[in-house]
């Protein structure tokens, strides 16, 4: 219960740490006789790979999956599929400086605090580069998903001051890919990559939210009582490095709202049943009620600046950093990817959860 | 795993329906020789039970807990703590005109699909009553985790429109119970009540914000991959009902900042560790780093309104409701017992778990 | 994680000591809509409950459930199933000379080396009285799995020396419920009746070994690595009170066996796959093959006999103890809804948690 | 929940099939701050590996464990330890006439009925290779419990109808490692070995004993309702291939004796508790009492012999198979150190979970 593996019945464990040999995991529970497309498992991981753009760190990795089991003829088995990711460009020395320095807002001092040791170089475990695995199986899940029909998409929604002012209704959310930001609106995202590029050149960070929407999940999902839909969800993104809040539905504007406004009205549509609004976000008493599900994840700028900055080491000593190197001014971009993939194993270990509640 | 059990090591099972015989649960995993304060339990019962103030709603219910097992000449054993509240005030006949209605933004849809079955009276699994076994294992984590020098305090911030303006640090946290909204500052209260009594003369409901501080907690809290400190917590929370969000530290004020001013500086003080700010909120890379534990619950307006509103029944007829009886016009103050519970629950469990770290 | 929960799916949760006020349980995951049978449940706690015969305790319990929750107009609502079983009959001044005392071969001296403290009446959790909600909850898991075509018995088929020579094929099982051991063949039921009466007259006890036999599993219960089918069952039969072996198909006997001899060979009879032999005892890989499932579980003498014995104190002083007092001279007759309860739970989990392997 | 997982605290899940790419796992809660014996690991995977004499299959595996991450500078950091092992010597076209078959007592029937799909070659998750990962997860796990002053042995106590005689108290069990079959007496050892060549010369396969010690066992391991120390440890035995029973102290003898004999009287020894005798295998009411736990486990004879046998293929029809290959006529001494390992996982697991016992 060391906290590396999340989900009940799809579950990922992971290993791993930035400048190690490599970083994986091993998906348990994955329903056997499903078709891997593996060329979409990596374009998956493309999209959160380092230098993919401009505005992202220029570290290079391949980030190429190998797996090593669970797979016949391209199916899966029902065994665990065992995988890594080999890290390539781990410059540890980088970091034979800060060995014992603890950065700000980092998980240095943390984790030295917590462990009685650490693996400093790139953050060791505490990397964003431990999220690899997990979109992975993220892909993984998206695949069967997909296939019932569930489609998840994430966007950046605001970046800094910069907000997509649409919703997502009035958006074709297919435009995401089509920026370097993933933002479905090509106008604000090229505000939003001017913001990001200006920070970068003040050698600094800024951060964002990401809204998450995810369609035609089936109505049932989720435990009520304490593995509701939205919380396993929010735990999820929760999860996430350097995610500092979740909202679903209506979120923190609730608190403002009357329950005359605020009550999403029942009305029946050719045949099915619908909500008139959806402040509920897709959720109600913890279990999906077939409207889409809609949440927002609100990301803190990255730690990581190349300003100089002061700080302390293991030895309380005080000194200034400097840090030169390759580093995202705004993890947004690559955040998204992560975030689908936290949503579809979420979605998807609900759904398998959900086969044994009837006979 | 149909969601009824919360924590690893301390662990709370719980049962009931708001109009059955009872509510009850089993508490796991508590330490043995713990002395059990019995009063303080039931005190803080006592403050979440309904019919406590002029604004909240009416039902009379005693809400006493009986201890089942576990216990010995006031000692917990080690062995699992059975305990039941008995329902007494259950009018279930309020509620046979609902048997088949599917009222707005309730969780009588989703509960019917789901299970095909539903306990229709006062919402069954689904009422805040089957939040009170939470309090009583809240409770007896609290007992423990107070003994550890580990404090937790939740109050309401905002109602409505109604902030509290000044940061926590500025207030004295005891005042909170000195008034009906358990705002710690009384001149902001006696505004939120004044709106919550308007609100229940329009017979409907408003939403607000509690914020929660834990202090003292120990540096090192928290499992850093996928059950970081504040997504456990934030899990924990978004499982109260009628919670639309959670943030810890910044939060979503985060979007907006740049990484220069979001970073929490290191500083020594009295040769401890602290940071210069907190927008971290206590917790860095999913882990306690010893500052003030800060976060933010956001709550929708209660969905049961004493005005018509059009729905829909289990036949998909259309028809109006107007229910009467006894409901809460803001569901804040008596939630705060409830967030503090969660709360002191989460911080335990991941105390027990941090036994296990180092040897 | 302090083991008062079976099941990962079907999950059972319970609390209670020998002489407290209650003991009971919470069952988690229970399908909904399943019609519950309240005679048969109240039938099997009977087959388990003292004073029954002769040849058993003669504590006087009415052992009556009382469900607390999860239940609507005889329906299971998918809630969680809470219920509690009064204890009456507790006289737990009997133990006041034992508040010190490590009897032989029970858990006082193990209790109160872990926890410091102990709950000594009656042997507070360690007392057999804790095989109560198991019955209830295996009596729900059989109603379930009974609808399945899966039928589970077992039998007393050896106590001391006396075993029952035929093999179960020959037998009518139905047989078993017709003598107070519960060996369905009349003639070594008489045997065995006849040794634990005079076993009983020595003031002494005596072990045994019960046979189950579970029918009409479907093919392909159990998962293969590290929760095989007969390992599950094997915990769940050495987690009831003084169980001292378990064994599946050939068994130890399998030490002595060649390959050429041990391999069950497949055959197809009437189009279905049948094995000539069932040294395998209906599980292959840990996974089930649709033959018998066929083990043995081996319990010790009871611990508590009526002859003086020579122990220790908590303060290390010798002492002789010489209880009095209502027990059971072998403990068999009384276990064997037990162990089909235990059986019946780990059939009806491994079921469930199966429905999410192929889509 | 796909079983793939063993412990609660100190975990190990694994992956991999006899003839893919690789097996591995991942140590997830190993304590931080180990010094790794990495020559201690290996030599316990060689005693595991095939080819290590002439009784056990001659197929070519180095088995040398290459470490992905969780380690710096040789120590553990508390960050999840994941690991490979390649195949290299996988003739996987000596299996391509296998793809259809049904092998008797093998999981080809199971695992195609459960999973629809099946990696037919050696057994694929079946096979005995999958143990590999275990050995080094219970390496690791003897390392950190020896330092507790723990020990663990196993050995070979009996092979067809040859038994060693003498009680292990009598015996020195470091003698076990001098001999091909594991049997601490070297007489015995030899009539076993004799027996193993004669029974390899028939193309026939041969079933045991193997027994296991656990020394300086903490007093308190075990949680007593349903994760009694011996159920969790026979559970693990019996995840082991090929296993058919496990017993604990007097196990199945236990049927025959009356409590009088039964009961282990606790005496006073240099102001240590002990008890006179044994029958109770070192754990009472689930929880180790400081005496030695000494339990035994049941072998089948391996179920590929090289005779010719009569089975089905998927399609129902019936064929002869006559394997040839490289095989284990008998599994015992490989065996010994995955008992071992099993044993070390559940100790340490016990141990690292009572540390929240009492605080």
């Amino acid at each position: 219960m060391a906290g590396n593996t999340i989900g009940i019945l799809y579950r990922l464990t992971t290993f791993g740490e930035s400048h190690g040999k490599a970083v994986g995991g091993i998906i348990d529970g994955c329903p056997a006789g499903i078709d891997l497309d593996f060329e979409f498992i990596q374009r998956e991981l493309d999209r959160r790979k380092p230098g993919q753009s401009a505005i992202t760190t220029q570290r290079k990795e391949q980030d190429k999956v190998e797996f090593l089991s669970g797979i016949f003829e391209g199916k899966t088995t029902g065994a665990p599929i065992g995988f890594v990711i080999w890290n390539s460009d781990h410059r540890s020395k980088d970091y034979d400086n800060l060995r014992k320095v603890y950065r700000p807002s980092h998980a240095d001092y943390t984790y030295y605090q917590k462990y009685g040791i650490r693996e400093h170089s790139g953050g060791g475990r505490s990397s964003a580069r431990i999220t690899i695995p997990r979109v992975v199986a993220g892909a993984v899940a998206k695949l069967i998903i997909n296939k019932l029909g569930i489609e998840i998409a994430a966007f950046t929604s605001q970046v800094g001051h910069i907000k997509l002012e649409q919703d997502y209704t009035q958006l074709d959310l297919s435009n995401t890919e089509s920026n370097a930001i993933r933002c479905p609106d090509n106008e604000t995202a090229n505000r939003m990559i001017s913001l990001v590029e200006s920070i970068k050149k003040q050698d600094d960070t800024v951060g964002g939210i990401i809204t998450g929407v995810i369609k035609n999940a089936p109505i049932g999902l989720g435990e009520p009582e304490f593995d509701k839909f939205h919380a396993e969800l929010g735990k999820n993104m929760l999860n996430i490095n350097a995610v500092k809040g979740f909202q679903i539905g209506s979120g923190f504007d609730a608190a403002l709202l009357k329950g005359s406004s605020h009550n999403d009205l029942f009305i029946v549509d050719n045949e099915k049943v619908k909500t008139k609004t959806n402040f509920s976000g897709g959720v109600q008493g913890g279990i999906t009620n077939g409207m889409d599900i809609v949440f927002k994840v609100a990301f803190k700028p990255v730690a990581t600046i190349l300003k100089p900055q002061k700080t302390i080491d293991t030895e309380l000593n005080e000194l200034e950093i400097n840090p030169k190197g390759r580093h995202d001014p705004c993890v947004l971009p690559r955040a998204v990817p992560i975030v689908e993939s936290m949503a579809a194993m979420t979605v998807l270990d609900f759904y398998l959860r959900n086969l044994a509640i009837k006979l």
